[in-house]
């Protein structure tokens, strides 16, 4: 079985988040951790700064959870760029033993899935899960060079720049990770490199589906059910695909990549990347779950398995989903509502 | 602690390999289960190959262990183009959850050691580990396209054609996986992309002397050491690098992309690719681990993590290891000595 229910001896310690100058001013700039006023991060090349945002985020999250480098046992990382060097040569920076990832924009679930199954069964006991991207290093591998300055088609979404990373502990705190889904690679024969979300939504939707049987729920007993970055269009699919199998997802279904950006901004979809739900999870989310607002979250993140390779040879685009379910055991008390402080920009 | 003891309850049911033409000729050529003699496998591009390679893999492997694709629970993998397409494509094929990976040609180790711990934490019954490797799409997305006709400085490897599964379940079989390292990663600031084995020598050694120390281990309780694909130089650096840390590797140790090719080949230093340890494990260690001739064997897959990006911005090369060690159950008595029967060439 694709889900696999954890005994619950998993906890989200706590989360850091780290976003660009646009995405700092969305809709949820207030519960950032840190906001970024230049995003080259002082670096020669936009994949050195990703490289260094991804470092920055790691380590501040250790810091925030009031634990040591020393107490990590594992990194599981991954993120968008070849190879994955932004996480591999973050791993090299930490000196902690790395367990590399690659599920597109949907890495940050993949890690988080991982590292509290290594937890629930005391295999250890604190690890950190992160990922992250950056507009322009993306725009350059995916795309084009920003000095091109192509035009986007409406279906497009925004690489986000920004990402997030969370400590999963033994130690009890007010969020537990209760169950995990692996995705499926699902392909509808989307070919349109600009239009990833309608790529992504049917492993969103196999993925939700999956879970909700597996776990015997309803959407009505989430308060939030969270797809990753399926952008407006690919969450309108979403909502379609779901209504195909007489799952109604209503009010409490949201998509990271409709939150992060805000309707005045040219960002035509909506965000997207690895960061995007990386960040959201450990921001907005983390605090309303911290608060209590939230009791039962699902975390879907949703990512594109293609390359430029596969896409010039004239392959469709295949999507995966995995999913994590959070729920708030308020008797903990590990873990406070207060934000961390603002460390001066870099 | 970066090494995991399991707890007894994982163990490798069967394996299988595939190699190309040339790997074929090599000093392992009975052993692999299957010998291409095409190897672009009828497909129009390298890419397809590869893809196509991994796919006739893992379905071979669940074939010859008994299995149906519907047992097999998670499909660990990864492979070395860019957004691991070759294990995301085939994933889509299978259908199976699938939980996508990269450490360059160290992630047989890594797909192995994951795949050992949820079987033996009980959180499945069944999973697949496999990668492979294509030495044409390597060189065309690492190097230059064959047409290129570049020359190799002597210090280079051959990324073999040929890649490996392994079925890691519960059932008991003659071969238990006993522990796993997780490697960190380790740059000693090699930055010539045509000596990968100098670039991963230092994290096979980290790993190495990790593991022999914390499960309180010699180099003499291992019947076999057996590292990933550091080649002819890469190896010799590393008894080195041993010595200095007063380990002396000795007659059982071996090195996968020095084992794959013989002398009397232009493969420079030796073998290397994902697929090279894989390959070798599912055939030759496999074979030798049914009949009990090795008893214990340390596998400890070696990767250089280095995009064409970084290079070309002038970084030095990380490298990182992760190692499995197996071991041999006489009492169990599944999984017999005689191969698979070869199939038609495709």
């Amino acid at each position: 079985m694709q889900t696999i229910k954890l005994k619950k001896k998993a906890y989200l310690l706590e989360g850091y988040s780290i976003v660009g100058p646009l995405e700092g001013k969305g809709p949820l700039k207030d519960y950032f951790d840190y906001i970024l006023k230049d995003d080259t991060l002082k670096e020669s090349s936009f994949e050195k700064s990703e490289r260094k945002l991804l470092q920055d985020i790691v380590i501040e999250a250790i810091n925030k959870s009031g634990l040591k480098i020393s107490d990590i046992d594992f990194f599981f990382g991954g993120d968008l760029l070849n190879q994955i060097v932004s996480s591999s040569y973050t791993a090299r920076e930490l000196n902690l033993p790395f367990i590399g990832l690659y599920s597109a924009c949907a890495t940050m679930a993949e890690a988080l899935a991982l590292s509290a199954l290594f937890i629930d069964c005391g295999l250890c006991n604190n690890v950190v899960a992160a990922t992250c991207t950056h507009f322009s290093s993306a725009e350059r591998q995916y795309r084009f060079p920003l000095e091109f300055a192509n035009q986007r088609p409406p279906t497009a979404q925004w690489t986000i720049t920004g990402g997030g990373a969370s400590i999963i502990s033994n130690i009890k705190s007010k969020i537990r990770i209760n169950a995990v889904t692996f995705g499926k690679v699902i392909d509808y024969g989307i070919s349109d490199i600009n239009n990833m979300g309608a790529a992504m939504a049917p492993a969103a939707c196999d993925t939700i589906k999956a879970h909700l049987s597996n776990m015997k729920k309803k959407v009505s007993d989430y308060d939030l059910i969270l797809t990753g970055d399926l952008g407006k269009l690919g969450s309108e699919i979403l909502i379609d695909l779901m209504e195909h199998e007489k799952i109604i997802m209503g009010k409490n279904y949201a998509d990271c990549g409709c939150m992060i950006f805000d309707k005045t901004m040219r960002v035509f979809m909506g965000g997207s990347g690895a960061g995007c739900s990386a960040s959201v999870l450990n921001s907005y989310v983390l605090y309303k779950m911290k608060k209590g607002d939230f009791k039962r979250v699902l975390l879907v993140s949703t990512g594109a398995l293609m390359s430029t390779t596969t896409s010039q040879q004239g392959e469709t685009i295949p999507g995966i989903a995995h999913a994590v379910e959070l729920v708030y055991e308020p008797e903990n008390t590990k873990n406070s509502v207060a934000k961390s402080k603002q460390k001066k920009d870099v």
